[in-house]
């Protein structure tokens, strides 16, 4: 069922990676979000759009994604797991990882909205964990 | 509190084996959820039912169980969650690992459906991680 | 990103403390959770109350602040995700995980409140993982 599987260490330090992306995300930082990406990297956050290019235009959409929430004051935290890596040929990791986002607001109970996968390929070059792509797909069947 | 307790490598392998074994099940692959149990593995997905022990039976119980999404479309996501991995005499593991489930149907909200804890006994011989077998609990009281 | 950072060793080694914490809490064991506290270890497990300081006082806590599922009786499960660990100059590790709370009733669809982050400052001497402090944060925003 694994094949060629990447090392515990690696595995690990993913996870950490994840961690502080995430929690970056969570809590407004977007440029450091946006540094978690390489230079060129690509940035697809919802299905049916066309993903962004570059750390400027994933902050610019990030920016603009998270305008509708000025008038709709919403704590949001990514709760992942069941992540795979894959190594590929090329020395990068692809990533399958669930994605579930839990959304607080105001006087109501918190919401599960949406269920997802993200999908990644991670950049090791220089020792240092990037991601070269981010894409994510929705559960919710239409 | 902890006593004799397992490799943080083995830790990490086992969460890998679980993403890998749950995505399979989550997107319907069951032949590979079901190649994930020991030869003889025993199954018992649910409270209150018997066992089902084999590759063959517990492929032909999933089938059955999943049967009754056929006019219900839902996509199912298992989220796994404080690990314990207790090292048995006999050299197999015992895994007490919370499961929380998922619901996603059309033109509806995530449903969190059920709670359970999963109870696993994982078997480690000729290097490779199966499950000799696994109850599942559920939190619903009744 | 990174900087300092903990070994995946240590990083694994956190994630199973917390597991055998978190169930034991859950289960009901709370003098082995209060025994994950050192011996002076300061615990805030809601927004707004003084901490309460040493074991005995961690007990006695939880079990006044228990006593309100008496007449409810409710199964509680914390999901703890996206943890980061940063290591202090003291030797100690500060922690922060996000942690999601679910609590199932008979006959009800399991509940997800509160959505918190827990703030913890780890203790390593003697080799052994122990929780200086514990703080809780809210999500809920009002």
């Amino acid at each position: 069922m694994t094949a060629t599987t990447v090392s515990s260490d690696l595995y690990t330090q993913v996870q950490h990676f994840y961690a502080r992306q995430m929690q970056a995300l969570d809590n407004g930082r977007i440029e450091e979000y946006a540094a978690t990406f390489t230079k060129d990297g690509s940035f697809q956050h919802s299905p049916g759009i066309d993903p962004v290019l570059g750390r400027d235009n994933i902050l610019a959409e990030l920016r603009s994604f998270l305008k509708k929430y000025d008038d709709d004051p919403t704590q949001r935290r990514h709760y992942f797991n069941q992540m795979i890596l894959d190594p590929q040929e090329d020395g990068s990791l692809r990533s399958t990882v669930y994605a579930l986002i839990i959304r607080v607001r105001p006087n109501e109970q918190p919401e599960v909205w949406p269920s997802t996968v993200v999908h990644d390929v991670i950049d090791l070059t220089d020792g240092e964990i990037l991601l070269r792509s981010r894409s994510v797909s929705y559960d919710q069947l239409v």
